[in-house]
């Protein structure tokens, strides 16, 4: 077992991207197809086992952006979790609701604070794949992301992605060249097992996730989706995107239940809302996918997606999802001509703004000062980039 | 002809409604249902004709709310339209292109201000009509409105509604109680004469307008068309809309040709959009229509009319028909937790916004001055009231 040995001995950073639903949510739920894509912003996990000379028998976790450090004696996590010592890391499972629960006892111990509270789950996830792909192992895993948290860009599926990433590329379940500098893609086979873990991660955050997050941070570019299909479309364009994040904090669950209301009080209307919305993200797929020719090529396609853009934002306001944030936004972003529809649940969330090739730095710059006056919060990302990578460092 | 006598000492005054679209507008050019209804201002026409003993000559039209007053001696009227001597008030004609261009010559004797110069082709309406109906006759007319010209409230129509029913009431092709006191509505056939005159008189203004205007200031109430067909509706229930004049001028013709080119470039999603807002309009007819039984009952139809409101502006915004202005109007609205949408042809113009029959005065106050530190006009109508109605005065 040279290569496990080695292995032990390396750190390991895995980076997995934020993604954003470019058309199509919402309608979604009502049978329409939706686009989303990976935007040029990471969560990092890295990711290393301490020396038998450091005589250290914890497993610790950083998450650097909040500011909050945990630590479990691996004998206290083998002695409240026995049940996961007979996983698979070549197999993913669910977590049982019994093992919730003795996960969450553990995450209490740590005494979180109530501001940060929110975070718990996410705990409860790092304990759960720790656990089930590497066992009872001290460890130091630190995370850091560039991606706001809970603002719908996907932060816990990147989370989870990243993670199971990091766990198996140290795990016997992959088989990687250890070699390798810099980042490194893993093959077909293996995001898909990281895909299937990261999937199971989001169920413990989220209940009923969708997939659709940590399979677009696994493969990066852009998937098409309807009634629960999933297709990788390959994007034949760099498209980049201003992300507003209002701050304005929503209520997923209530604003698709309010859609749905909205259908059943007006079923004809908003069937033919949803049929609009359904041409839209294949519009858009198709243009996405189709072959770029020179600049004025690229100009007239920019075009065509910001017109989908405000038509999908005026569906959507239509569905009653819009806010008066995201509304602000759109103003303001208009007053520069340019195209911004809200994205995911809306109610507030994040809104994004197509940025044309051709447009100047100093109107981003404009634009962007303009929205952050407002307390908004700017971000610039390359869309439908690449997925999951990894890195191995020295040993440590 | 004694009756005739009589008349023509009397002084008549006949008023005509405005109107808005509730729903439905753009849409209906590409086949979907729309909903017009009259509102509760009005423009009124005053038409007296001199006594022999007052030795005048001239036909004398004044717009005071624009303080211009005009006057042509009748024996020049004469002379540049000998061919209007053989018209007949009963039958009404459209005006030939020849007519058109030596009316266009008297009005330009007149030399309107550059400024007004707007007004000229309601001006050779005036002359049209008046010479048709009632031939070379020196009169006197005068003119009020309580209508914004220009903003899309059905301004020219109410003008042509409210003259021609001056002018048939003193001729004698219309039978009425010359002794009644106060408003008087006229019969079924004189309503469609009056009717067919006005649209001719919108012809000259317009070119090609779509007869609801004029029906709708006709015959009041409120009006479902679709492809060139008009129904009647019979309101069931009090509607009191506040309107707020954006002063943003526009040009219907290329708004309505901006959506048929989007329409062309995404057929499909334009489609479902038409359609979704076709289901709206009768949704909305048929709420109106429905009896209401009480204070519960009206505040449920009104968060349905709404909420349909609402949703009609969705897609209205999804058409790319709405201005900065009109979203102002929008987010000023929404801070009261009152639902706009913009009607007419959009890109500026006018925004409904509906008051609920138990919102506070109070409220209404707020939002108008809100609203008016804005720069924009309030008005505050009632919806689907009377149409035409005309007044004889004493003997002048």
């Amino acid at each position: 077992m040279h290569q496990t040995r080695e292995r032990e001995r390396m750190e390991v950073k895995a980076r997995a991207p934020g993604k954003i639903i470019l058309a199509g949510e919402h309608a979604v739920v009502h049978r329409s197809t939706a686009v989303a894509a990976s935007i040029g912003l990471y969560t990092y996990v890295s990711l290393h086992f301490p020396t038998d000379s450091d005589n250290d028998d914890t497993l610790k976790l950083q998450l650097k952006d909040v500011a909050l450090e945990f630590s479990w004696p691996v004998g206290r996590i083998k002695e409240a979790l026995p049940e996961l010592g007979s996983c698979l890391a070549s197999s993913p499972t669910s977590c049982s609701p019994e093992t919730i629960k003795s996960i969450a006892a553990l995450v209490e111990e740590q005494n979180i604070p109530e501001a940060k509270i929110g975070l718990a789950a996410g705990v409860s996830t790092f304990l759960w794949l720790y656990t089930s792909i590497q066992g009872y192992k001290p460890a130091m895993v630190v995370v850091t992301s560039e991606l706001p948290l809970g603002s719908g860009l996907g932060s816990s599926a990147a989370f989870c992605v990243s993670l199971s990433a990091a766990l198996l590329a140290l795990s016997d379940s992959v088989n990687l060249d250890y070699s390798h500098q810099g980042w490194l893609t893993f093959e077909e086979s293996e995001l898909e097992l990281v895909n299937k873990w990261a999937f199971e991660g989001e169920k413990i955050i989220h209940g009923k996730p969708s997939g659709i997050d940590n399979t677009v941070s696994t493969y990066g570019d852009m998937i098409k989706f309807r009634s629960g299909n999933l297709t990788l479309i390959k994007s034949n364009m760099t498209l980049k995107m201003l992300i507003t994040n209002t701050k304005v904090g929503r209520n997923t669950k209530a604003l698709v239940a309010s859609v749905s209301e909205r259908t059943v009080r007006h079923p004809n209307t908003m069937a033919a809302v949803f049929s609009a919305v359904d041409s839209i993200s294949k519009e858009l797929a198709t243009i996405i996918q189709s072959p770029g020719y020179n600049d004025l090529a690229i100009t007239e396609k920019e075009e065509r997606l910001e017109e989908l853009m405000e038509m999908n934002q005026g569906l959507l306001q239509c569905m009653g999802v819009s806010h008066a944030s995201i509304e602000t936004v759109l103003r303001t972003t208009l007053k520069y001509k340019l195209a911004s529809k809200l994205t995911g649940a809306g109610g507030g969330g994040c809104v994004l703004t197509l940025l044309p090739t051709l447009l100047s730095g100093t109107i981003v710059d404009k634009v962007i000062a303009d929205l952050e006056s407002c307390g908004f919060q700017c971000l610039i990302a390359g869309i439908g980039g690449k997925g999951l990578e990894i890195c191995f460092g020295g040993s440590s």
